[in-house]
């Protein structure tokens, strides 16, 4: 392993055990030298990579960001129809809030605190939310008369209410909860007879590889896309 | 007055200036001293009321929560459809959110923190959410087949979002959004034939008159159930 490898996987490791220390103990109390202890690195290490803690925060954002691009972007490819890419992506986002501490504390970083220099992610997935529904509408999946605006808030608004109810009760992040959401909304916003075509609760190809290594799948359910971010390489930054 | 009604008055000046500074500052970082000096009081006066931050906290949440079952009640006397009740008390909720610093502090507080002795208000509104569903279901306003589990997740966590999409940006908090949402959702839920009658914009006895003084209301349009908790009175608590 080069020295540039190195450092990139303990950037990594940084990375995220800043996120579980942010999860356990919020921005505020969360101590640089819990992080660094318990990614098993000195304090050196952790300043060598990173200024303070608000630089910590910065990383595990951007860390999340990357994360949802890079799902947006992979779910995109198991779909021709945008309403089933929407479906998708929303489980994979609630799968990954579920199975991944970094995204989780991206999110939480992102949009509770006064953090200037990080990117909105709610914002983020709010625009991806409209892109995907502004091609439904030409490319007609989605139903005459239905105001995008209105599906893109309450997609948004509910996966965020799913974001932050599951932070303090994990089964508010359970797959059947967006199902039985998107069940609700289909009928309503499929173009008429295709409701029925399409898949509540994720298409196959939705659901990539979970982040977390601890959590155990099924053989052969897990149709890959997503990078496997459990084993940090170089290059990743 | 009298030195029960003073007491009383003081203490409700406390919990609006409290509220105002958490939200401004986040619990972690807010001061009893600018919290006194906000109300107007002597920081001896706060601590004859409160022992410490973590009881001005409780009591913030315990004054919303209060709020959020005085809303429900005063919206329930409005209509005799369980489900035009659920439409005009989430917006009542919204209303509240969007115009009383109590009641924002006190959600942000109930649900974010580690606080174990103050009430999780996500979850009183979900039982809320669920007793109107209940009984949407029992009187034929629930149209067949409907989840009312669903229905009640996807209810709590839109009005979850809203109210933390809200934080960073009031426009999460406008009628319209909330409307939007229960124009997609009312024809799916609604018994055969009653959707076409029900107001997704909530019915003008959902409108309780807001909390904050310095929110103008045009003249006639606040049908006053809830109590005007802009002018603190004697026996409030």
């Amino acid at each position: 392993m080069t020295k540039q490898e190195r450092a990139a996987r303990t950037r990594q490791a940084l990375i995220r055990s800043a996120s579980t220390v942010f999860e356990q103990h919020g921005y505020a109390h969360a101590r640089l030298v819990q992080i660094s202890s318990d990614a098993g690195v000195s304090t050196g290490a952790l300043h060598f990579h990173f200024d303070n803690k608000a630089a910590v925060a910065q990383a595990v954002v951007a860390e999340a960001s990357r994360g949802l691009h890079e799902l947006s972007a992979a779910v995109r490819l198991g779909t021709d129809n945008a309403l089933q890419a929407l479906v998708d992506t929303s489980h994979a986002l609630v799968e990954r809030l579920r199975n991944d501490p970094v995204s989780r504390a991206g999110f939480r970083l992102s949009c509770d605190g006064d953090k200037a220099d990080v990117p909105d992610l709610r914002l983020e997935w709010h625009h991806r939310v409209r892109e995907l529904l502004d091609e439904a509408a030409v490319t007609g999946a989605l139903a005459e008369g239905v105001s995008r605006e209105d599906t893109a808030a309450a997609t948004v608004a509910v996966t965020a209410g799913f974001e932050v109810l599951g932070r303090s009760d994990s089964a508010w992040l359970a797959p059947r909860l967006l199902t039985g959401f998107w069940s609700l909304l289909l009928p309503r916003i499929a173009a008429d007879g295709t409701a029925a075509l399409m898949d509540p609760s994720g298409t196959r190809a939705a659901k990539p590889r979970p982040c977390a290594p601890a959590i155990a799948m099924p053989v052969g359910r897990a149709v890959g896309t997503a990078a496997g971010r459990a084993e940090p390489t170089a290059g990743v930054n």
